[in-house]
């Protein structure tokens, strides 16, 4: 199943995306669930079934979308997990995942402009795979770790570089309004099956940036759902974007920055397709 | 006037801090504000005035302290904001702060278990000056800094180092639950006068471990707020916590670790005290 958050004319929603038709499940049990996250955190997904009967359906062409979960606790990042895009920013090997965060308020969804801010012109995208926690837990282990797994979702971890590299902590670079595209859909496990041989892929008006199977991740997704419960306690909703290919921007000679009027997709197999045009702050 | 978050018996509630007394102007005005941050997102900390009368006065001695703002939408750490800090950690001087994130389920009110994790014995203190956000803002200047201030409280940034250190990026070792001590109370702004000659002293088992004052801070509050609300919306409620002066325990020889039993106080003139027993987790 994929599920999404979106907004209409009626307001925000959650709800079923089947075929080109939106299942607006949340106006049916906005008492009980009033978002996408409360529904996972009770485990109420399958309520759809029960819903689907009364929930209006909309074409997908006339629903804004909204980051996937746009009010999740925590966006944990993981840098580095794709050998190729660790050998271009020339960093060394390490035993643990290296991890920044974002703010959820820097999220945007699957056709909403990635903001170019009016501070730098170093826009730089990377696309990846967001994993979306449904079950809460401290101290996962590896074989426990797909258990605490809601779904997966496209990401773009939209990164203004000249900020990022302020210093040596990532957060400023990370956490401009408007730049975390994600989206379009989470699509459940038992539909993604197992996760390896999937295609991640960008594209820059049309051109492909990054390349990668989902199989090349350094840390692997369990790895990562362990190592990052061992700091902190994730909750339903809680996004993992689990790392970036080679290829940034920021590492091909002359640099790619992304200007006004460029469109950003990021694909991966199984998943569906996010794409945003990136616009100009004001 | 002082603001905290605390618990009795009836729940959680905020209130104003007199003397030896916690007026729950929380209780009254719960409809309107539930919590701290909604009175001051509001720009209603005013209506402990009207409030006073009606509220029930508890003695400070029957409360639990929790973290002045239990619930931040974004809680921003500087790092190596004294000179003595930045060169025990042998950094190269920056233009712009270094800005790295905790979240808000790490934090422990005054009181609270500063808790040392089962897997790591590197635990350490960080006492710093926290900064609490009143007025949402973004490209704020230097000139308008100040009004965008709620108030001031103490902050434990407590650290573990080890996981800390596993990557370049710090996210790991700065958001173990349990280790980000918050208060006892905010101080406003009136009642704290100009930011400068204040002392902030850090105290392990009443031993003296930092102690400086907050005008020999490198990036000013000022500096602080216009470099982050480049790259981010600050919102009410939003805490930044200052950064934290030489003598942490980690750059000691041999280094000093917080262990069961032992107290760390975070004490800032003007502010208050903030104590915190360490604690094992089971």
């Amino acid at each position: 199943m994929k599920f999404a958050t979106f907004r209409t004319a009626d307001g925000q929603s959650w709800g079923l995306v089947k075929g080109d038709e939106v299942v607006d499940v949340g106006c049916v049990v906005a008492d009980r669930y009033p978002d996408l996250k409360s529904a996972i955190a009770a485990d109420a997904l399958s309520v759809v079934h029960d819903a689907r009967g009364q929930a209006r359906r909309i074409p997908i062409s006339a629903v804004e979308w909204l980051p996937v979960i746009p009010n999740p606790d925590k966006i944990l990042c993981i840098g580095l997990n794709y050998e190729m895009h660790r050998q271009e920013t020339g960093r060394t090997e390490v035993e643990n995942p290296t991890v920044f965060t974002r703010f959820a308020n820097s999220q945007i969804g699957h056709g909403a402009g990635l903001v170019r801010p009016k501070v730098s012109t170093d826009l730089d995208f990377e696309g990846e795979l967001a994993i979306v926690i449904g079950k809460a837990g401290r101290y996962i282990s590896k074989a426990d770790a797909w258990g605490h797994i809601a779904g997966y979702s496209c990401y773009n971890d939209g990164s203004v570089r000249d900020f990022q590299r302020h210093t040596h902590q990532f957060t400023p670079g990370k956490n401009f309004p408007g730049t975390g595209g994600f989206g379009p859909w989470m699509v459940t496990p038992d539909e993604m099956g197992e996760i390896g041989p999937q295609r991640l892929q960008t594209r820059v008006n049309g051109e492909v940036v990054q390349d990668a199977l989902l199989s090349q991740m350094i840390f692997d997704i369990p790895t990562q759902i362990e190592y990052l419960s061992k700091f902190t306690r994730l909750e339903p909703g809680d996004v993992i974007a689990s790392g970036t290919p080679g290829g940034v921007g920021a590492k091909r000679k002359p640099p790619l920055w992304l200007k006004p009027g460029d469109a950003v997709e990021v694909e991966i197999g199984g998943v569906g397709l996010l794409r945003n045009p990136v616009t100009q702050e004001a």
